[in-house]
């Protein structure tokens, strides 16, 4: 048994806080548990006593002689902290509705609760919630409508007034709930707890998630990588954008991390995202309904050719494959065709069609195995055949359901009478041909099981990495020098060239004669970041003639350009003949932690902004996926008439850097800048890092 | 007067094929002209006789001693082709309801139809339409459904049954209509001359046009340039998908051109494309209901967070500034703030607000000056404040009206109840919030008056481009040679490097030292495509001595490798120093006709696909705003310490492409790839050239 059992499925509840008067959240939440005819130990608390809507009212939290699972606090913010160390006392849940919080600055009222529950064994739901409904017991334990219909969709929700809302829009389209919880201020329990029950309970089979922020996205990333086959979940993340990120901050004040990498991190899980509220609640309603499709091949049936067009479009944009075989087609659909019909895909069965050739056209969709998913719509005419319509769809759907199908029905009055009931009969209906075609696209995607690939063993040389981070948080350097970074990219086993550090003209060019000719040199400092700009770079270095004069011309033009820079000497190291140049990159987000970056060079990168983001670390197999979704790919895959690059050494590296930057958290920024990529082999040539100093 | 008032405005019609039996169009096309109260003359024509809904029946159209405006027939194809000669005898205007013609193959009896009413001076409207319907006279010719609302939308329509369905969805959505036209097959008249009498009909305000298809790109881009101030047009345009574009092909036989020129034209005059019918809908409704916005300031007011924080998401999306004048928000909203409510934008007057917080909140938006758009949001409670709110939102929209302002109910059985409400008093209201946002960028966006600028005169040598074209036209070659084709480039004033034809050693080295070294030789031929790959092009000679070994061994390499290949001569040229590559093409698009595109060479455009298109001609306004288009776009303007290209070089480049493919229609295809741009200036390097061969 999940541990958070008794929270969704109480043996008793208290209130803490019930009141006697109509309209109070303290008297809502004790008629919501009433109405929803849960059969556990009710206890409404209130030091008035007396009796609330024929229930007995203690006055106190002791007074209660028996076990008490879930206790909601209701009273205001003030005396929420003072009555804690008693609610903890005797309960094993604490649902804290009541807001004034960290949401307002109050952090330390909201320590004060954790703590203290923490302290008696007891956990927190909240606070500044709505509460909890749960479908098992069933139970309504919150403040919001009281009519919810059992199903099978669980939703969370970071915003209270959002939740409510959603019961209230869910009783409207008839979908059906196995719980619906309250996140608010997550100061103990979050989504991610909340998640690893939901993925337990057998009635859930599609959880909506609304967040705003994730303290801990690595836990809530594994959750959903481990969820049971079956069971799915849709995300709405907002905050996306800057000025949503700052109506986030004045909101819940949880910190809203990089969008980008949200995507990429939703993306490598397999967490379908939706980007508002209308489609994030018609997918989970699809999949809520719906089997999982068999395989790739759309119908679309409609009366209207205009409609039939408008999907085939939406089809496109999503991605969804519209069956094309001629001969399916036409042995399907061919005799079921009025007079100017067609057979192809979109199956137009003319407006004169009625409730019969809908029957019999979706029968045969049905019944035909290579077709695998429906897009039945319908233009409504204002005529009276509302009626027969909408019976043919309902005992169709209900016939078979061997496979998902979803119907739309456009027009005026009639088309949403026919919505309306076939919502009512449990089929998944829209007045949208958009919003059918995109929920079908989610259908296929929750159902794609995402997988990532293994973890591989790779030798690295953790002494000599530590020895060079040791040095630099010794001296407190934030940034490291290029060549103290290019000595942990090679003891990571990065491919980085043979390189010296020269201190002076016979070092120089005793590393030069080592390395053969032609050479790169480069001056070491901390204090100079744009070393070009001031002579400190000399390319295409031929021989030991113009590697001293070299060395000569970049101590001389530092020293004269930035007079205080501390020189460390000059990095020797061959100069790379030209190959693709990529960056390779890690940085530190607050909701992920460490992840890597992967784009080509130069203009791609600055102009193009063409980069992909994963949480690192993470297998090869994804890493090639990551690599891939790169707009400017087929240059490295090879165009116009040049060859492939060597693909596996650019997989080789990002997996190295991903499994660098988590086994040494110090690192806080990477980038390898350019990691160039020839037809075998990619090489370093040039890298900074930057590491998290110790206070 | 329009020419078409007439047709929208008659003061006649007559229904030939008019029914006595319930049910079929020729009956329902009579009633529902009766039932929208229609006051002209009706003349049902039928050869049975009798009456038809207490009217008359007329036995055939010559019993009716009157002027016919409008003949509306709704016999059978075949039946519609023997009569026509008679109605076109006596009617202005005949719209054939009758299916069965073109787009089912039936050309000859379209082409007899159109031909025949020509004959007699009259118009068509169709065949193939569901009928008209105009709010003026009132008069609802249509089959569809009877209730209609008048108002300020103009329905276009393609398709039949969407048409129908649009009607009826009109309804239910409280939108009202000032005409509907079903277009159809667009045998005679097209949505072009409709929308030049609904943009100088005084009722209409905005146009909502669903097309799947365009013959005449070019006078619909006119018509829509010329519309009047304050009128606006919303385009679908469905068939973008390669599916669609098959569909489209099966239902009414339009040719779809490449969707990109569809999108490039309709930004290049300022249309608004909607994605969706859904889209499109709501931003008609909302451009029918709400002055446009005096400013960029949007403020959002809500009493959930979350939605608030969706909503600046989506607000971020679709471009629209919230207002972040602090001293603005704090003035105006700080004192009707509950407690834990926040004037920051978005506005939370939290959970508790009623209809009294909104009230004041949303007075305080319309009067303060600074705020130019207002998006009300309300989280529903499921609790019995939604009359208090409905008339709250309802009283203030009324009193103000001086700016937009949309409205988004989310939540269940109480939402609804507002939305229906605020939509039965013409405020712009919504479900979801994203709906809301899109809309409001709808209003924005038609209110932006595009100004594409001026044409100018420029000098072209267009003797000389006619000679080159007649010479290639005589030979039946369709294929320019490159000398040609940068012959008439330099005609038509394109900076074209000197360049000679050499048929000899002498001859190209001759023209090798007039140009001065380093030079390019290139094999010219018709019959070799890709010079490069069979040894047809040396680069970076340098001398005579390389000038002689180079025509050799171009004359020879040509020779074996397409032994035959008529070789014309070699083109010697000026080796073009380094510059940013851009290609400068023109292709003929069946819509829209001659188009010029842009993009950076190479890569980027085979790769990357970063290329714009327009319509050619056009003034150098426009072409600066299609070049700024590219993503690519920070490379010529100058990135990374380069300095910036010289894009006038360019625009003067596409301004002459533009009118050389206008000029000489013959010029099918051309491409200059690539034309290399400077600091200062922009050279052909390469060019390439097709034209229509007479038959």
């Amino acid at each position: 048994m999940h541990y958070l059992e008794p929270l969704f499925n109480p043996e008793s509840v208290a209130i803490v806080g019930a009141s006697h008067h109509e309209g109070k959240i303290g008297h809502t939440v004790v008629k919501n548990i009433l109405e929803s005819g849960y059969k556990g130990r009710i206890y409404p608390i209130n030091p008035k006593g007396g009796e609330i809507l024929g229930l007995k009212v203690y006055k106190s939290i002791f007074e209660i002689d028996d076990e008490i699972d879930v206790a909601i606090i209701v009273v205001p913010a003030k005396v929420a902290v003072e009555i804690i160390d008693d609610v903890a006392k005797k309960a094993k849940f604490i649902i804290v509705i009541t807001s004034g919080f960290s949401e307002v600055g109050n952090i330390e009222g909201e320590k004060k609760i954790v703590e203290t529950a923490k302290k008696y064994g007891s956990r927190v739901l909240g606070p500044n919630v709505f509460g909890i409904y749960s479908a098992k017991p069933p139970i309504n334990a919150t403040f919001g409508p009281s009519k919810i219909k059992a199903g099978n969709v669980a939703v969370v929700s970071q915003s209270g007034a959002l939740g409510i809302a959603m019961i209230g829009k869910a009783a409207e389209e008839n979908m059906g709930l196995s719980a619906i919880v309250s996140i608010g201020n997550k100061a103990d329990l979050t989504e991610v707890e909340i998640l690893s029950y939901l993925f337990e309970d057998e009635i859930t089979k599609v959880v909506f998630l609304y967040i705003e922020g994730l303290e801990n996205g690595r836990d809530f990333l594994d959750i959903i990588r481990k969820r049971p086959p079956g069971k799915s979940i849709i995300v709405l993340k907002a905050g996306r954008s800057k000025a949503g990120a700052r109506a986030v901050a004045s909101h819940t004040g949880s910190l809203a991390g990089s969008d980008a990498i949200f995507d990429a991190a939703f993306r490598q899980v397999g967490i379908l995202r939706a980007e508002s509220l209308e489609d994030g609640l018609n997918w989970v309603t699809t999949v809520a309904l719906s089997p999982p499709p068999k395989g790739k091949n759309v119908v679309i049936v409609t009366n209207g050719g205009g409609l039939g067009v408008i999907a085939a479009d939406a089809c496109e944009k999503y991605g969804l494959h519209l069956l094309d075989d001629m001969e399916v087609l036409k042995k399907t659909f061919q005799d079921v065709m009025p007079e100017f019909g067609s057979y192809k895909n979109p199956v137009d069965i003319t407006g004169q069609a009625g409730g019969k050739e809908y029957k019999v056209a979706l029968e045969r969709a049905f019944k035909e195995k290579s077709i695998h998913a429906i897009l039945a719509l319908y233009c409504d005419r204002g005529d009276a055949e509302i009626e027969e319509i909408k019976n043919a769809l309902v005992e169709v759907h209900k016939k078979y359901r061997n496979k998902p199908a979803l119907y739309t029905i456009f027009g005026g009055e009639g088309a949403t009478s026919i919505i309306t009931a076939l919502k009512k009969e449990g089929l998944p209906a829209f007045s949208d041909v958009e919003d059918a075609v995109s929920s079908l696209y989610a259908l296929y995607k929750v159902n794609e099981r995402k997988d990532e690939g293994k973890m591989e063993e790779v030798k690295m040389d953790e002494d000599k990495i530590k020895q060079v981070i040791e040095k630099a948080l010794k001296e407190k350097r934030r940034k490291l020098l290029s060549n103290e970074a290019k000595e942990i990219l090679k003891a990571a086993g990065v491919d980085v060239p043979e390189f010296y550090v020269a201190k002076n003209i016979e070092e120089a060019i005793e590393a030069a004669n080592k390395i053969g000719y032609p050479i790169v040199m480069k001056v070491i400092s901390e204090d100079i970041i744009h070393k070009t700009d001031v002579g400190g770079v000399v390319l295409n270095i031929e021989n030991e003639k113009e590697a001293a004069e070299a060395y000569e011309a970049i101590i001389e033009s530092c020293k004269r350009n930035v007079p205080k820079a501390r020189i460390r000497g000059v990095e020797v190291t061959k100069m790379l003949p030209k190959g693709v140049e990529t960056i390779v990159g890690s940085t530190t987000d607050p909701s992920f932690g460490k992840v890597v970056m992967f784009g080509l060079g130069g203009i791609y990168v600055e102009v193009m902004k063409d980069v992909t983001f994963r949480v690192a670390p993470l297998p090869k197999k994804e890493i090639r996926r990551m690599i891939r979704e790169i707009e400017s790919y087929p240059i490295l895959a090879g165009v116009r008439g040049e060859k492939g690059k060597d693909i596996e050494a650019i997989v080789d590296t990002i997996y190295r850097i991903g499994l660098l930057v988590t086994k040494f958290e110090e690192i806080m920024e990477l980038d390898i800048n350019p990691l160039i990529v020839y037809e075998k082999g990619a090489k370093v040539a040039d890298a900074r890092m930057s590491i998290k100093v110790r206070k």
